[in-house]
């Protein structure tokens, strides 16, 4: 990896990032492009750091395909002040909610403490292996909008396409924004928190149409309202500057190495390469999600012997292979391979992956 | 600077960081201590990044005396955040708020919206000039706490010490955290925005006393309640993890420079280098706070001939002193001295201002 002691980091979040994005923030970490202070030290009101966010939004919307229609916002809190913010801002009486896994749990959780939080599918019954089929859902004429989490970070599900219902719909897309192209006009609201496809924790990318914002009601805290950070272009107070920063780089690099069509076709590289070990283990290893919503971020899997399970990741962590624990809540393991991961290192994995059942067996 | 091209940053948030600090984080950006990721890729449950939450802590309490019974929680969202959450978690239905300057007055706004806010006192007649005599406002007896801002970052005005009123306190200590020793078993709850005295923006530290953790209302969005927080030594979700090493860093900085008697005596030489300058001016300056209240943070003054201000500022800056501007809603002139702002800078900022005042009175 560059010559750099650099290892190969299967985290689901806060997670990889390109390398060479750190690389430039370390050579313009003490003073950004030679102006003589750190982007840490840059009042958020100055001409540098309005340059940097500025610059961040318009990478962002050319990244994404963001219509003009659409706010951009960089706020705080992660993806769990989301499940708050837009129940308080967009709710009204009444939304429908679609749960996959545990985010989408989180998500109807805190929407039930601010309003009508319909529950309209779950997957618990299957141990949140698939996505619904959209179209046979019982939605509620009088809901705010539909809520889903795109992809599951835990249980590794994702529907893997921009589903059109003719409603509203508001999306936690934290685990897999930008891993593929998607079509923002298709949602109302998309948020994501950054530390799994974007850059470091402690900021929360919020995509929002802006018709919305005017059905925002009067009387909310303004650190909590919508249209608040809309006004100020994120900057109603001091945002999450160093965050915004890497985000910038990291989606100026992106555009750089093709945009979200080449990010797609690694990603189905490094998936491929990960699932086709898994299934051609003869049942060694065993995936969790089924077939048609595997995610390509997430790929939780079982060694069917469990007891083989805490041998497999020491070995793999001396390899230089780490973070392969399952989430403590489902056990098992699990290889998060976001978009910055490098396929080297999904090569790697599978090669020991290879062995050690060859050793095991 | 140590032969960089760095300069001196008198930004009033986020600001000047320890330059060694900056180094180190620089240092070890993309393998922190050799472990093969940054900090800014591991996960916020990983061994490294609980040792780097848990040392922060730990220096916290050092560095700040914090008595055991009081938890220490890395937040996001700012002190403005904090407005509204120690409102919703400890006001219960009423509390009271002294106003010295903007950022009481946007803490009484924010809290409005949660319940009874009392203003018993204001220095907006004033000009935010000045600080009460505590002894002589009317408290209610109902309230929950009396909120205060320790020192206001536009207006500059400090109390200079501890209240004792017998009364629960909660204060807003964003702007002076750290300037000098103070007794943390004298308020229920502080916070403070880190980008002024602690670190990089995006969190927020906040210390709050154990028995008010019981007096939390059910009910409250989790991530907007301290329990939850607490509960969770900060990572009920992912905390701003970049911010939490570099605040260690920072704090660890201070620790090995003698604590915060030796940050005190630092401060007091650079204000009153400054003060001097300024009170030795023949009026050519005029600082804006009574003298009794002068902060060492924040040392907003004006040139008495207005028609200068702009060249003062734009000549300032081709020396490599920058950010002098006065906040946008007070204009002219402010130094912000924070901490880490080297002595060196107040010298040659002073120097400048002798020579701008000779050349232009």
């Amino acid at each position: 990896m560059s010559g750099t002691n650099r290892i190969y980091n299967f985290s689901a979040g806060p997670a990889v990032l390109p390398e060479a994005v750190l690389q430039q923030a370390q050579a313009e970490l003490t003073s950004w492009q030679g102006c003589g202070i750190s982007v840490m030290e840059m009042s958020h009101r100055s001409k540098q750091f309005t340059q940097i966010i500025e610059e961040a939004e318009a990478d962002a919307r050319s990244l994404y395909g963001i219509p003009d229609n659409y706010k951009v916002l960089f706020l705080q809190g992660g993806a769990s002040l989301q499940f708050t913010m837009a129940a308080m801002n967009l709710m009204g009486d009444e939304a429908d909610f679609i749960t996959t896994g545990s985010w989408g749990s989180k998500a109807i959780g805190a929407a039930k403490l601010q309003g009508k939080a319909n529950a309209i599918y779950s997957s618990k019954e299957f141990g949140f292996d698939r996505c619904p089929d959209l179209s046979t859902l019982d939605y509620s004429d009088t809901a705010s909008y539909v809520h889903f989490t795109m992809n599951e970070t835990i249980q590794g599900v994702d529907y893997g396409y921009d589903p059109e219902i003719g409603r509203e719909l508001v999306c936690d897309m934290s685990s897999n924004i930008g891993c593929r192209p998607f079509d923002v006009s298709k949602y109302g609201m998309i948020y994501a928190g950054a530390q799994k496809n974007i850059g470091p924790a402690g900021m929360t990318l919020v995509i929002i149409r802006e018709d919305l914002l005017e059905k925002i009601p009067d009387g909310l805290p303004p650190m909590l309202d919508y249209k608040v950070h809309a006004d100020a272009g994120s900057c109603y107070n001091t945002p999450a500057c160093w965050s915004i920063y890497m985000a910038g780089l990291v989606f100026k690099h992106w555009l750089s190495k093709g945009g979200l069509n080449a990010v797609q076709t690694l990603n189905a590289e490094k998936a491929d390469l990960l699932y086709g070990t898994i299934d051609g283990s003869n049942g060694f290893y065993r995936g969790h999600a089924q077939n048609e919503f595997r995610s390509t971020m997430n790929v939780p899997f079982v060694i069917t012997n469990d007891e083989l399970t805490g041998k497999f990741i020491a070995e793999a962590k001396a390899e230089g292979l780490v973070e392969l624990k399952g989430h403590r809540s489902v056990g098992g393991c699990r290889a998060s391979i976001y978009n910055a991961f490098p396929i080297a290192g999904v090569v790697k994995l599978t090669q020991f992956m290879k062995e050690f059942a060859a050793s095991n067996s």
